[in-house]
C-alpha cells in the first residue's frame, strides 16, 4: 500500500492506496495557504495516519508517501523548488514528511501525477506512454514514458500550457506569447464567449449567465454549444480547433500511444471528444499511419491521490 | 564492430563503425532515385562488403546493420512504412538486406539517427536525453530518452519540423499551416530574404546573390548578417527568434538534457548559436531554474553513418 497526498490550493486531499490504484480510504483538510509549511506538512502527516487508523494498517505496510504539488519539484533532493499559488519557494518537503513518517518521500508536479494515476489504473493503464492534457483555468501536461512519469532533465518539463502554439499570440500569465493555455483552457473558453457575447447579445450563453458576461464559465458555454446555441456552436468550434491543434502538436514530437484529456473542461464529456476527434485527422502528418488514441480521463478528482501514491511504485 | 547505411536522395553513404561511434571505413554509390529497391539494396550490401574488405574484416566481427532512412519506418517488422523521395511504400528492407547480410538489420528515420550518433559520439554524449534540430531545406528531429532514439509509439514522432508554432501561420508542404519548419529552415531563411529584399533592393544580399532573388541560399544571408547588413541582420533576427520559441517549446514538454542544432543552417555556427542562446532566457518559463544546454553538432555529415550504424547498440 501506499500513501498518496493531493497538495492543492484549497484542500490537501489524503488517501491509502493498493498497489493496483484502488483508494481504500480517503480523508481532507482545508490547505489555509499562508501558514508555515511545517504546519501544512503536519495536517498531511495527520490525515495520513488518519487514512491508515481507519483502513486498520500501520506504517510497516506502507511501502512509500508521494506527494502531488501545484509546481515544480527536486525530486532528487526532495524538495520543492517553488508551487507559485501556495507561496512556496525552496522547501524541504521530503525531510519534513519523514518527521511524521519514516518512509521513502516522492514528489512531484500534480498535473504529471494525474497523467500517473490514468496511465496505471485509468483509461491509459497498459499504455506504455502517454501524455495527459489537464483542461481547466490553466493547461497542465502529464508525460508518461516506459511506464514512468517524465517531468524533463530538470523538471521543467511537462508543461504542455506554455508550449507556443500561437507565436506573438495572446499574452500569457507566465510573460510570453501565444501559449497553449491561452487556447485550449477553461479561460480561454470564457474569453472567446465574451468577446461572442458582446457581438451577439441575443446568444443563449448570456441568457444562461443571467445576463451577466462575468458569469460566463465554460460549462455554460458547453452547454449552450450541445443546445445548439449558434454562437456557443461557433466558440465550441474555434475551441476545438485550438485544442485539436495542441493535441497534434505533441502527436508530432512524441506520439504516444494515447492522449487523455483531463480536467473541468473534459467534464463535457463525448460531445468534448468527438468534435476533437473529428478534428484530429486534418492535423496528421501521415494521414494512412496509426497515431495516437484520443479519450476522457476516467479517475476525476481521485487521480491526484492515486497518481501521487503510485509516484512510489512508478520509481522502484 | 556495426555497419550503418545512411540513405539518401542522391547518395548512399556505407560505414563500417567502432563500438565508440567512430568510422573505420566509408564508401558510398549514388542512390540512383526511380531503380527498383531491390537494386538499390544490392548496392548497400555491395558497399557494406566493400567497407568489410577495406577494413579486413567479415561478417561474423558485425554485429548488426542499421539503416537511416529519409522516411517512416515499421522498426518492428524492419519495413520502410514510406520514403516520398525515394518513392518508397511499404518495403520489405531488412528482409531484403538480410538476403546479403546475416546479420540483425535496424531501421529509423534519419534525424533520428542524426540525433542518435551526437548522443553516443557527439555533443550530446553523456546526455541521457537529447533533441536534435536539424535545420536544413526542412527541419528534421531526433529525439533521445534514456540513451535510446525514441520515434514514437506508431513510429510517426520526433517530426519537430512540423509542430505547430504559428496556428493558422504559413502554408507547410505537408498540408497544415504554421508549421515549425515553415518558420526555422534554410528555406524559411530564403524566404524572408526574398521578401526583405524586395523591399530593400540595395542589401547585401542581393548583391552577393548576383542580383538574382533566386540565387539567394542561407548561407548568402548568415554571411551578409555576419558582416553587418542591417537588412539581413533584421532576416537573421526574425528567424533566430523563431527559432528559440520553437526550441522552447521543446524545452517546455520535454525538457532534454541538451538541445542540438544539426543541419546545414547550422553551419552558421557560433553566430547562430550566441543569438539563438541570447534569446532564448525569454521564453523560458522558469526563468530562476536550469534549463536544457543548447549547442552545435559535431559530427557533420558522417552522423548519419554513425547513428545508423549504433541503432543496433541502442538496441541492446
Amino acid at each position: 500500500m501506499y500513501i498518496g497526498v493531493d497538495l492543492g490550493g484549497t484542500n490537501i486531499a489524503v488517501g491509502l492506496v493498493s498497489e493496483e490504484g484502488k483508494i481504500i480510504a480517503q480523508t481532507s483538510t482545508p490547505t489555509l495557504v499562508g501558514r508555515p509549511y511545517q504546519a501544512i506538512v503536519e495536517d498531511m502527516a495527520v490525515c495520513a495516519k488518519k487514512v491508515m487508523e481507519e483502513a486498520q494498517v500501520t506504517v510497516k505496510d506502507v511501502k512509500s508517501v508521494g506527494i502531488g504539488i501545484p509546481g515544480v519539484a527536486d525530486q532528487t533532493e526532495g524538495r520543492v523548488i517553488f508551487c507559485t499559488n501556495l507561496g512556496w519557494a525552496d522547501i524541504p518537503l521530503r525531510v519534513e514528511m519523514q518527521k511524521y513518517l519514516p518512509l521513502p518521500v516522492y514528489i512531484d508536479n500534480d498535473a504529471t501525477v494525474a497523467g500517473l494515476a490514468e496511465s496505471y489504473a485509468g483509461i491509459s493503464a497498459n499504455c506504455s506512454s502517454s501524455v495527459m492534457f489537464t483542461l481547466g483555468t490553466g493547461v497542465g501536461g502529464g508525460i508518461i514514458i516506459d511506464g514512468k512519469p517524465w517531468s524533463g532533465a530538470h523538471g521543467i518539463g511537462s508543461e504542455v500550457g506554455h508550449m507556443t502554439l500561437v507565436f506573438g499570440g495572446e499574452q500569457c500569465t507566465c510573460g510570453k506569447r501565444g501559449c497553449i493555455e491561452r487556447y485550449a483552457s477553461a479561460t480561454a473558453i470564457i474569453r472567446m464567449a465574451k468577446n461572442a457575447v458582446r457581438e451577439v447579445p441575443e446568444s443563449a450563453i448570456l441568457t444562461m449567465a443571467g445576463g451577466d458576461p462575468n458569469k460566463i464559465n465554460a460549462k455554460i458555454v458547453m452547454d449552450a454549444a450541445k443546445a445548439g446555441d449558434p454562437t456557443a456552436v461557433n466558440v465550441f468550434d474555434q475551441y476545438t480547433e485550438y485544442l485539436a491543434a495542441a493535441i497534434n502538436t505533441v502527436t508530432t514530437f512524441l506520439d504516444p500511444e494515447m492522449i487523455v484529456l483531463g480536467g473541468g473542461v473534459s467534464r463535457a464529456g463525448e460531445f468534448l471528444l468527438n468534435a476533437v476527434r473529428a478534428k484530429l485527422p486534418n492535423y496528421l502528418l501521415f494521414k494512412a499511419l496509426p497515431s495516437p488514441r484520443l479519450e476522457l480521463a476516467r479517475l476525476g478528482n481521485e487521480a491526484g491521490i492515486i497518481g501521487a501514491a503510485l509516484l512510489g511504485r512508478a520509481a522502484n
